[in-house]
């Protein structure tokens, strides 16, 4: 398809957050053009009057666990433990392949209504998920989950090979689940895979306090830097949630210049903490974010997000100055993309994929325009998502779905499927 | 207008949270009846099928400054003295009585596209704003702003017999800005007023640690124990954000029955703190929330507001299952009604005022259906605002306003005036 957004704001994000009023093509999967209106005599399938709203990027998910959209609002309000233990383990473990699937696109119409057009997954059974984006058109960077109980070296290694080979809208990153659930023999042997295919490898890291004392009992040594001690880093990647950080840990991240992905909501909602973000900043280190799983979230809003960033932040540091908003949109879209390898898709230029959202300028919550960008950060809503395209395909506009499905098929085959569960 | 409402999941909060399937109508201004489906001889102006969708109580807005809309994004990431002092002061002395009555304006639009139905308003020229209230169809609550500066003893006198006898949409309360901005002689005086009408008395009280530490150097007393001191609160009242209050502070509000009105958005954005509200619920005080102004959040969205309440509860405690959601749900609304003195708004049951709401259940981020009031709190977003109705009247309904002026008009005032102030 060739599509003409006419009549636009462009917040292109190329360079710094400066808009243009113009025009934006696209010619298939890519932009071809972005600048003041001109002549032309391209075939146009579609010309569309943007109406003085505002193209650009569309955000990164980067971190979160699709297929658990089942269980959202099915235990909530309890200590973290048990919520793991008694609600969460013992139901994830009854998922079929299908169950994935559907609860997998559940999530992905929940992005596409939060502007997201790439989401950096990991979770159970990956050929399904992969299968499950690419028939909805999401753009998906799986991440190996792997630990004691689930997907081995072998495993790992396979989807690795056969998920990097296939639609160009999918790919797989390597990855465990966390220190803490995956013996040293393991990551010993996921470090040998890294340097065998000079690949990045990423993690659930330093998410609780717990978890890094325990990491320092069992091995002297921070999540961090026992991940290091192994070679784990030394093709770069990078880790979720990172709320408790030492100083030495973070000049680890800066040093192998690993990417942090910042998952605010969950830590909000699980009670974890709040990450050092400015330190973070300040070392120069690539900050993304993600919703995290809709179980311990539980929703799948990138605006959320982004408020909890600067707004935990300066409650954290007692600063209404600290993080500004202008940096949490540059995490939401280029830090999402270098953090998940997508170069193509990090801001909107010609040449680059066609991953783009229109926000709605004209809904009260983001007037007067006064500074847009912080409008985004600081008054968006999932309401002010008029349209999201992913590889140039429209899949969201004006509240209608196109993946392929009826999302009437998707609502009842997840709630049978938590109705079974519950 | 005699509205029919068919094939609807109703959470009416007359108790606990149960929900029923049925039906509601409303005749005029009030509920007449909510069940199940029966016979009946009225004649319909509208019979609107739910599509199982919910229908409840609108939100309480329980502290907003809403003239403060020209503001929105002007000055954000600012220490809390610059932003306050350089940005917001000098801006807010040029305001025209016309300037305020649009910016209200705009910020009803957001209200409604929020579910919001009633708002407690502390603004600049009150006659003003009583007027662009009933313009607009939103039920409003003002509360004196009376400080040193603005806003005499007689003038809130004059406001509260005249804006009380006006449009049964609309009344007035006794009210002074705050503590630090009052002498002690005029809130004697306000003390006396409130004697006089036995009414209740509100104020920002305790919405920083610096704010009480300057009362207890001028008076020994925190702000709470000075106004009580004074007699403020012989006839009941409350305070706005009450971030830092000490036991013996939650005792006078235990003791004189006041309401707590949370503003977490506000005190996260300016880095005020987070309310101990474990606390304020184990003392069984009542609970509002509130958006406070649109310079200071920056948005006007219950949604944002209600997961702050608990999920900042839950990091404040460090402990996953503080202040449950369902308890949020009710501060929203019951809670706001409460604080407001709208006990016809509370709930939805027969010979209530129809101040209702129709959330979208059938958007992927409410689904699945395992805990409906779990989901609002957790998961909702102004995209599933599908409807609110004020005073027996719909003033928002799929994306459209009905408030008698064109929202394009307010839109163009409100931007004319940022840029002339900016």
């Amino acid at each position: 398809m060739n599509i003409r957004f006419y009549n636009a704001r462009i917040l292109s994000l190329e360079n710094g957050t400066g808009i243009i009023s113009g025009e934006l093509w696209v010619l298939g999967d890519r932009i071809s053009y972005i600048g003041k209106e001109k002549d032309n005599d391209i075939k146009w399938d579609r010309q569309i009057d943007v109406d003085k709203d505002l193209l650009m990027p569309g955000f990164k998910n980067a971190h979160t666990h699709s297929g658990m959209t089942f269980l959202r609002s099915m235990a909530d309000d309890l200590p973290l433990d048990r919520w793991l233990n008694e609600q969460i383990f013992p139901r994830e473990a009854k998922l079929s392949g299908e169950d994935i699937r559907f609860c997998t696109k559940l999530a992905i119409l929940e992005y596409l209504t939060s502007g997201i057009t790439s989401i950096f997954e990991m979770y159970l059974d990956p050929e399904i998920i992969d299968e499950a984006c690419i028939e909805s058109g999401m753009r998906c960077v799986q991440v190996g989950g792997m630990n004691n109980f689930s997907q081995s070296l072998k495993l790992q290694e396979e989807y690795y090979t056969k998920l990097n080979s296939g639609s160009s809208l999918t790919s797989y990153m390597l990855g465990y689940h966390a220190e803490y659930t995956c013996s040293k023999e393991l990551l010993s042997g996921l470090s040998a895979l890294s340097h065998k295919y000079s690949a990045p490898v990423f993690s659930h890291n330093s998410e609780t306090a717990s978890e890094v004392q325990g990491c320092i009992e069992r091995y002297g040594l921070t999540p961090t830097q026992f991940a290091d001690s192994l070679g784990l880093f030394d093709h770069g990647g990078g880790g979720y949630h990172c709320v408790y950080l030492s100083d030495e840990d973070v000049d680890i991240f800066r040093k192998k210049g690993l990417s942090i992905v910042l998952n605010p909501g969950s830590n909000t909602k699980l009670a974890s903490g709040i990450a050092d973000i400015s330190r973070y900043l300040d070392a120069g280190i690539n900050l993304a974010i993600g919703t995290d799983g809709p179980a311990s979230n539980n929703c799948l809003d990138m605006f959320r997000e982004m408020f909890l960033v600067t707004g935990l932040s300066k409650l954290h540091e007692k600063d209404a100055s600290a993080v500004d908003a202008t940096d949490v949109l540059i995490m939401a879209t280029k830090g999402g993309a270098k953090a998940m390898g997508l170069s193509d898709c990090d801001c909107l230029s010609e040449g680059k994929k066609a991953d783009i959202i229109r926000i709605g300028l004209h809904d009260p919550n983001m007037q007067p325009l006064n500074n847009i960008a912080k409008n985004i950060v600081y008054s968006g809503s999932k309401m002010n998502v008029k349209m999201t395209m992913i590889d140039g395909v429209i899949r969201y506009e004006d509240g209608n779905f196109d993946i392929g499905q009826d999302p009437k098929e998707i609502y009842s085959y997840v709630q049978d499927l938590a109705d079974r569960l519950r």
